[in-house]
């Protein structure tokens, strides 16, 4: 890292600048918000320039501009790279403001060309269809982060921050935004962030004091309890207040430059420095609109001036407003920037616009993956052997993590989890490095060191904002979670999500790492906690998104897991939701198998039924997951015992999305093959991890999809044993037998001796797991043979 | 509210007794955990007497029953109620050892009997199937509040304190939950509850240093850095601390009478006591085992000794644990608690475990509910008026906050909203009351007042737990939500779900008031906003939880939600999810028929189709949904104009669980029904809100289900028009009818013409509304007729 530096004195020419790149950049934020037409207001504004549906915030905006314009300035003083997280996102018009004056806009979308017709455009293209949306978005150069949700600014600075220790980024935190729990959560970060190897995270807290139509909870506060909530957090407080542009510049500016010399002393103290900036709500907007006060308050929020079109009183009020930004000295002739205030934007990829941070794929290098066949398990009979199917991926990420590792510490992977990492047996990590922690050490603690690069914080919020801010800007991770605590974040994916559907569609933006996510403890084997941590509706939340970029993995064993691994960390733009639990299992697939197997998505387990040249089946047994290959395995074993004359199939589905069809996701297989895996009218009993109902929905529209019989987790739950767990959801072995033999509609003895022996083994369950506290041994310790 | 009080003072006799409390609460509490048999240790221990698994969590337990013991002791002298909120909800034996000891669980559970016996099968039921789970739960005497998923302790306290003047809630929070996003936000509780007319709520943080393997942000900071989070956020703390057990007691008692009497006092000062307790993590427990450090170190997080049943060393230190806390002068020869630590719990319901607060159906009156005539829209006509449907419900929660609001200013009624009151269209409730604040106020507030009782803050975490602590001790109320920020709390929804269903099953737990959660500013009408703002996931994310708790409903209009929103406010233990926009849509029933169609759950829509006696339709067209049912309506009135030989029927279905079969749902219907509604082989031609394949997954096993063709949500969108949201979803009006046309088969010239004019609109409507920035008149000014 850089030493501090002595910056040049903020002369009143230089705050004169300023203050006139800070009036286009207010001017143009209005006019989008505003104006069809006359958008440089060449002639006095009338009713037919005005947009007829006005949308868009003007309310953070010129705070947001003000500290964009002061940064412009430290950025060319400093030569160094800066990223702008905008977490009141709202403010979309401010931002495509100030990087279209930087230029940056224009080169990426050369129709916005830089003059009076790019500005037209500009104005036109705003919230309108075919345009641009009205917040920060993946539209928006130098955005990593999407102005909707609110409460994730913070956590995606620090992501993009860890490991890239010449870059400085600033987040904006609206003081509505300071309300919701992640960003709470996120001031936390302050004890992750190491001083020398991960860049600095200035947060610059704008109170306006307002949100949509209330006061905020910071902004209400004094200064004080503002300080004491930062300072008990690990940061260091800078005050800067008021409404009079030139005293707020001057102090804007001396508190960053204050903060880019703490950072690049690069000293660990415990208080980091943050800025708490307060300015009016709307500044410079109107003050008072039809008697009511409207700058400072939250009538400032959306558009201020509401009947513009209709009310002559409210048009003139909008001319005023924006000619006091007086236009005609800000534009030439030709619409151009005028070339003193286009002067004041940095040059090249230090423009914010135009880091190479914010586009992460410019950056990305490929992960250097070690062979998966180093890790897999030595299969040489199918289900015979138990092991946790985790510990072989930990083993694998270990040996990435050692791969990736540069001589200086950092790297560019990063596993992130809820203090769960050796809970989900991905321990082997820490024999490559440590959980990350800036706080102070005991004798006692386990694999903890500031240098440590697994990140371990008890917020599945503050995991999966690290991860896509890490992603975002040009890296690789996963994120291992509880699987029923996965849905704490379900929002936060869901909104990832959106985001690569919508990055894949602009050529600017250079492909990213895919968010992969693991999902372990799972619902089946959380029989040691309870109902609270039992719940795969993740899946279902994922489902219906967009299928260009959700896959769902349900890997049934350690090999299949490492080969999806392997796809996934390989893959790009996509999310991966994997599905694999941490308990000792059963191990099917040697790793060639495991890799076809992958691939194909879903395939016959040939080994596991009965089929002959010459046999059609009289049902399928299909199976997604480790639990439900497990139950479905058992029970085929007990129809070839007890009803050999029955013909049966056994199917093994990885890739859920490959159940859809062919025109409903890129992995979707057509009816033809999809007949070919599980015959065209046979019934099919299908064990499933999840929510039946979640393969109910990618079944519709097959051939006959009724025969579909799905078992799977249907809510029922508690703290018990793992068998006692498949029996309350109904998808024991003995269950699927039961469900099997009702299909194929068989009444002969054999037949009726099965069923009976089903019956009599759930009745002894019952009473044998009370008794003896454990399950019954012939289940507990049944292999495939 | 009362006076403070002296206190007498904390003599070592109290302080002694005390401890005998506390030592059998942790005798209890291991033996739960350990023993199947020998459970008084009147024998040597052996290893047949040890469980064959270990469950269940000691770490955190000895704190809280610290805590528990102290504070019966201030119950006793005060005679006031208080509620224990467990953050730490893995103690689940602790607690259940404490409302043992009090004599609660034996009146509740007479099996688990207050003798040798009952402490017998009170060892066995813990952490075993058939039992009780490991954590605090809906089964424990005393609680509402599951320890699972971490975060929502302070919320949900708060949420029982609000409106409870006499009540003080203890709120224990574990250091791990505190590094959790809406644990952070919730220090902001301290903004909202009222001194006077709301109770207390006394956060207790138990900073015991460890989660399960690493340490913990606060519990690593130091006291100045904890005391000033907490100051800046509106509390004043006092730190207890040490591991010297007469010495943290004496601290204790004194912290929490101080506190008490803080509370009594009732001031409005903005510093509220909160106890900071700092205390070794397994305190009590096994100080080292194998040679490590154990008490006070995250390897006291479950269960310390955990090979006792084959090594023998484990099992001394075992028994030497449990005879540490000397069992044979805690329970008599019968098993029965001595008479003088039994004499330490309080009387009847004011015991903990049996506070009526905890159990809040056994004080929840039903909530005055004027009638809906007196709101709903007269319609004489279907489909000619436009009016904003919520603003209707909004004048009718206005006047149930007039008819429940108590002289006091209390009641039993809240609505709960991220700050979107006014912009969800519910703004008549500021014509009974404010929005509730207690930091200071200036001239420009609009509706805002510390006796307000609408709860905004821009927190769906906070709006989701308060109104879930309102609910489960016993009141009525709603949380109004943008319909794609509900994901954000999603997980809450999901685990208050599973709470209800366990609820229902226990006779003690009376039921409560269900949850109402309104989706409003939907995914169709967020055009204003944008694709952050859009996506209705919600209803994915329930539609697979308990039927006997969950309702999904998808109210047309205005009158329809009103009946609506009456049937959920007197319903009783479910999760009602309401689906309905904000903005200006048509009106279509009067409020009798639009009872008699919610009652329904799906009704054939006769005015709006073309059957006769004598045909049967060609195709069924059905809708879901405000949006759905425009456009809907609008392709039934192009079919009726441009093809009126071709026969259709229109369906609107309001329950959305109407359409799962009756085995799968109370609400379900049978396949007659369904076939009556949708006839048995017609194509159906079906507009949902949502993502179709929510209806997809209902549909599976219904009669020929492939003939419907779901359009909704596919998950396109962007700042637009409400029409151009529409067409982005290929569910607009012109898409349903070449939907129609392609799955009738018609090719006569008529129809031809239809879909040709259909194909020119939308090739119209690309161009217009690029031109206008607004929508085609003959879409936008669109009515029945």
């Amino acid at each position: 890292m850089s030493e501090s530096r002595t910056f040049s004195p903020y002369s009143d020419e230089d705050l004169e600048a300023d203050l006139r790149w800070w009036s286009a950049a207010n001017y143009l934020t209005v006019a989008q918000i505003y104006l069809q037409d006359n958008t440089l207001l060449r002639e006095p504004l009338r009713a037919e320039h005005i947009k007829p549906r006005l949308l868009g915030h003007w309310g953070t905006s010129p705070g947001l501009s003000a500290i964009y314009t002061v940064l412009n300035r430290v950025i060319r003083q400093t030569d160094s790279d800066w990223l702008f997280v905008t977490g009141p996102g709202h403010g979309g018009p401010a931002l495509v403001a100030n990087v279209y004056l930087e230029g940056t806009y224009s080169e990426i979308y050369p129709d916005v060309s830089t003059d009076a017709r790019g500005i037209h455009r500009l104005c036109r293209q705003f919230s309108t269809p075919g345009g641009i949306p009205s917040h920060v978005s993946v539209q928006t150069p130098g955005s990593i982060h999407e102005g909707g949700e609110l409460g994730y600014a913070l956590a995606h600075a620090a992501g993009a921050a860890f490991d890239h220790p010449e870059l400085l980024v600033a987040c904006v935190i609206g003081d509505g935004e300071a309300e919701t729990g992640p960003l709470a959560a996120s001031w936390n970060v302050s004890s992750f962030l190491d001083p020398t190897r991960d860049g600095a995270v200035l947060p610059i807290l704008h109170l306006n004091g307002a949100k949509i139509s209330g006061p905020t909870v910071m902004g209400r506060r004094s200064d004080d309890q503002v300080a004491n909530t930062l300072r008990g957090q690990g940061w260091e407080p800078i005050f800067v207040e008021g409404d009079d542009p030139r005293i707020v510049f001057r102090a804007l500016i001396s508190a960053i430059t204050q903060s880019y010399n703490a950072f690049r002393a690069g000293n660990s103290s415990n208080r980091r420095p943050a800025i708490v900036l307060r300015t009016p709500k709307g500044w410079t907007g109107p003050h008072e609109v039809d008697g009511r006060l409207v700058e400072g308050t939250h009538r400032a929020h959306q558009v201020p001036l509401s009947g513009v079109r209709e009310n002559p009183e409210h048009l003139r009020l909008l001319e005023n407003w924006l000619r006091s930004y007086r236009p005609e000295e800000l534009f030439d002739d030709d619409g151009r920037i005028v070339s003193e205030v286009a002067a004041l934007a940095p040059i090249g990829d230090r423009r914010m616009g135009a880091t190479p941070y914010a586009n992460g794929g410019r950056i990305l290098k490929p992960l250097p993956l070690p062979s998966t066949d180093r890790y897999a398990l030595d299969i040489t009979r199918p289900g015979a052997t138990n092991h946790p199917t985790t510990r072989v991926l930990g083993e694998y990420l270990r040996d990435i993590y050692f791969a990736d590792q540069s001589a200086d510490g950092g790297g560019t992977f990063r596993l992130f989890c809820p203090d769960e990492t050796a809970s989900n047996r991905l321990d082997a990590v820490f024999e490559a490095t440590d959980r990350c922690w800036q706080l102070p050490l005991v004798p006692e603690d386990d694999n903890l060191a500031p240098k440590g690069r697994v990140m371990e914080v008890l917020s599945e919020h503050l995991c999966q904002g690290w991860l896509e801010g890490y992603l975002l800007s040009g890296r690789h991770g996963l994120f291992a979670s509880y699987e029923a605590f996965a849905m704490i974040s379900a929002s936060m994916l869901v909104q990832h999500t959106k985001w690569l559907q919508h990055a894949t569609r602009l050529d600017w933006r250079i492909p990213v790492a895919s968010l992969n996510i693991l999902l372990t403890s799972t619902c089946w084997r959380n029989d040691h906690n309870g109902f609270s941590h039992q719940g795969p509706g993740l899946i279902d939340a994922v489902l219906s998104l967009s299928p260009d970029v959700v896959r769902v993995w349900l890997p049934p064993d350690a090999n299949t897991l490492l080969s999806i691994a392997e796809h996934c960390f390989r893959s790009r733009d996509h999310v991966n939701v994997i599905v694999a639990d941490k308990q000792p299992h059963l191990q099917y697939l040697s790793i060639d198998d495991a890799e076809r197997q992958c691939a194909a998505g879903a395939s016959t387990w040939d080994w596991a039924g009965n089929e002959s040249d010459t046999t059609q089946p009289d049902v399928v047994l299909a199976a997604a997951g480790d639990v439900p290959t497990q139950e479905i395995l058992a029970a085929a074993q007990l129809l070839r015992e007890w009803t050999p004359e029955i013909c049966f199939r056994v199917v093994n589905v990885i890739d859920l999305m490959a159940l859809l069809p062919e025109s409903a996701h890129p992995h979707g297989m057509p009816d033809s093959h999809f007949i070919d895996l599980f015959a065209a009218t046979t019934d099919v009993v299908f064990a499933f991890h999840g929510y039946p109902r979640a393969v109910h929905q990618l079944l519709h529209g097959r051939p006959a999809a009724n025969r579909f019989h799905v078992r799977g987790f249907s809510e029922q739950g508690t703290t018990t044993t793992p068998f006692d767990m498949v029996v309350l959801n109904r998808m024991s072995r003995y269950h699927l037998v039961s469900e099997a033999l009702t299909w194929i509609g068989r009444d002969d003895p054999a037949a009726r001796r099965l069923a009976d022996h089903c019956r009599s083994q759930l009745e002894r369950h019952y009473h044998y797991v009370r008794e003896n506290f454990e399950d019954m041994p012939e289940v507990r310790d049944w292999t495939w043979s």
